[in-house]
């Protein structure tokens, strides 16, 4: 077995931009910052430019192709003047980009095969009076740039890519895990990759960092790296227990175990019909899929509705007595609710167990409801009315067919999608799904930490 | 609809032993006194013979057929002593007589078609001081001589007749509902039947009465009387909940529909093969049921068991998913432990939850023991490992047949009458019950309050 060291700078190696990419980087940068100069040369404000993100410090991986561009406005100019100013620059740079929204309007486009965003915001003071989250990124380029020795940014590229290797690198709400800042931000308190992955390794959440120590405000976050450049901002909000797990699981694994291959991004597996077939067999459990055409969020917004709904008809199929042994969605194109249910059918009645017999009213009122109608009972057991009458519905499937499919919570556009129409796969119909879903497939029926 | 007052009188007529039925017995209760009487003499100590029970006093129902006679031997005598005294007495009187068992030993037997139980016991200056229960049943009968007027003595019969129609009456641990000096007490602390009943009606349990106002000690049983003859004892301590909640129901009823047949016993229904079959195939459940040989037990040890050996296996069966929609046991020559089951079957696999991924050293243990297994993972759910592992028993007749079996919780009887050997019944086997539990399965499938 190699050595942590030998395996940690063969990586080193690997993750540092070559001498080609780094001038390739340069002059794009270099031609986009002119670009944008000169344009806002035009507007009849004052505005800065200012390259952000990993690629303006030395933390980007060889495979990054993102150069990312903020262009701050003073704050007397109205958010709406911030937005035409924004866009008018993004076009003139950007002459093929497009409009994309995250906290306001900015334009992405490439220069020379990089993607590069152009992104408005405002010149404040300090992180703590922004307007918007965008207002902030600024300051952590300076704080980082500031901080970050070039080995230290090489530690940061290596704890970057054990993170992609292991599924757990980037905010969005997809993924729920490590921002680059945060990356760099342990790297800076701990010092290095593998004091990192040491440290992580005997971590009993709730774990707060807080590098400048002027934390104001508590979190319930497992994970809370106080943001040096603003008090009141957990670093890690996003980030889920479940990928803060998964990163000490696989932070322990590599230390008692170092590979190059620990580091690396591995090829995804696929199922085919026939194995999924047999998987099913063998877990003799019943699936169920719904699958409709996935709404057109993006995709910080999709992510948190699906999950949303996904749990809400979970709990709708409980409620009804269907237990699942596991759910997960999956989107593409079509997206899919996945719910493997223990048994797929429920016997004719089920138990309804009414109010103790000495609250005479309600009692009385349960009695006279049951005692003419198509159920067992109503009989006493220890001081209550209890009946058994028709479940209403004995197969999940028919559940899911229903009108009752939507007292479940749903989040809006998967409600209205839903609406719509959607197909439901049941038993080994859902073999079908192999050919949009195989990689999704492939990991739900071999899952790993 | 007649009146309750005409259904009432009705009922007294009914109840009230005729002329010739209270000859009978009163020369039955004669001679059987005379003859103890004789017996006493023969012995080198002071007795004294009394008739107890609702034969000695005017509370007794035509039907009945029990007279009870205690005799008193003075504290001095030894426990042996008053046994084989006991016993002496008890062959004397009764020659083909047999011994029986509560307390102590005594002797039952029969005297011109009544059945005659002869009981030895201490004459005590209180209630309060007694050595064994049955030393306390004379007092008893003296309190209520004293208190009942012939008027509250019939009151007492109807009460007690409509206590039997609703299968409540009768304090041994098989019914678990209300004793004869309970009922005595009840229609002197209210004055009649339809006033206890008006009472009952509206009582919220827990009920505390205390006619001596006396009461020492509190009780959490939900219906409390006080002993008039014994300030720490509650007459209706082995009163159930569910039996009490039945006289709350039943005395509604009738107040709002009275009717002679609420105070009359029906005959059992009883249920065929086919009616069986019908009825499971309807309710889409799935029974199973053990059948043994009866332990040679009395009653009032036999029932407990039973029901804490039903309770127990019906706990493991849910400890292995297997829910249950109703359980019952049915006793007779056989005994049969029912589970009706909502679904006979589960999936191959389960759920089987880690420890929390940063509790180390319990989170490594687990891991390393499912990494290599033939297990679905081990996978992280929230922060928590998470395998999907082989369920032991996908069938609950699997569970059943298996030695798992006596992991239950079981009582000592019981568990000796399974491991001789049982029976297992599923799903439409147990039609063939009905050829000796037609009673009980009639019952069990047309539950009724």
């Amino acid at each position: 077995m190699p050595s942590l060291e030998a395996v940690l700078e063969q990586v080193r190696e690997r993750v540092t931009p070559r001498q080609a990419d780094i001038e390739r980087l340069e002059s794009a940068v270099e031609k986009t910052m002119e670009r944008t100069e000169a344009a806002i040369e035009d507007l009849p404000v004052e505005a800065e430019a200012l390259q952000v993100g990993s690629t303006a410090r030395e933390t980007w991986l060889a495979s990054d192709r993102d150069i990312d561009i903020f262009v701050r406005f003073p704050r007397e100019l109205s958010r709406a003047q911030l937005e035409e100013y924004g866009l008018d620059i993004g076009y003139t740079v950007l002459p093929d980009g497009r409009e994309e929204y995250a906290e306001h309007p900015y334009v992405t486009g490439t220069v020379d095969g990089f993607d590069v965003d152009l992104v408005p915001c405002y010149a404040v003071a300090n992180a703590a009076d922004i307007e918007s989250p965008v207002d902030r990124t600024p300051f952590h380029a300076e704080y980082v740039t500031e901080h970050l020795t070039p080995e230290l940014a090489t530690e940061v590229r290596v704890f970057k890519q054990f993170t992609k290797a292991i599924g757990v690198y980037g905010s969005n709400l997809r993924t729920r895990g490590f921002s680059g800042y945060l990356l760099e931000l342990l790297v800076l308190e701990y010092g290095s990759t593998r004091a990192v992955l040491e440290a992580a390794s005997d971590w009993h959440p709730q774990v707060v960092l807080d590098p400048n120590d002027h934390g104001e405000v508590t979190f319930d976050d497992p994970l809370v790296v106080i943001d040096p450049t603003d008090p009141q901002r957990n670093v890690a909000a996003v980030l889920s227990g479940e990928n803060l797990a998964r990163l000490q699981h696989h932070a322990r694994d590599v230390l008692q175990h170092p590979t190059v291959d620990a580091f690396m991004i591995d090829t995804p597996d696929t199922i085919d019909a026939d194995t999924l077939e047999s998987k099913i067999t063998a877990r003799g459990t019943s699936p169920v899929a719904l699958v409709f055409e996935t709404p057109d969020l993006v995709d910080d917004d999709l992510h948190p509705q699906l999950q949303k709904s996904l749990d809400g008809i979970g709990a709708l199929l409980e409620r009804h007595d269907f237990d699942t042994i596991r759910t997960a969605y999956f989107t593409d194109n079509r997206t899919v609710l996945f719910y493997e249910l223990e048994v797929p059918n429920r016997p004719a009645v089920e138990r309804h167990r009414g109010p103790p017999v000495h609250v005479r009213s309600h009692a009385e009122e349960f009695f006279d409801t049951y005692v003419d109608a198509d159920v067992f009972g109503p009989f006493i057991e220890h001081d209550r009315y209890v009946v058994e009458r028709d479940r209403e519905f004995r197969a999940a499937t028919a559940l899911l067919e229903s009108e009752t499919l939507f007292d479940a919570r749903l989040a809006p556009a998967i409600e209205a999608a839903l609406e719509t129409g959607f197909e439901l796969l049941a038993g080994q119909e859902i073999t079908a799904l192999t050919t949009e879903f195989d990689e999704d497939l492939a990991r739900y029926f071999d899952p790993g930490p």
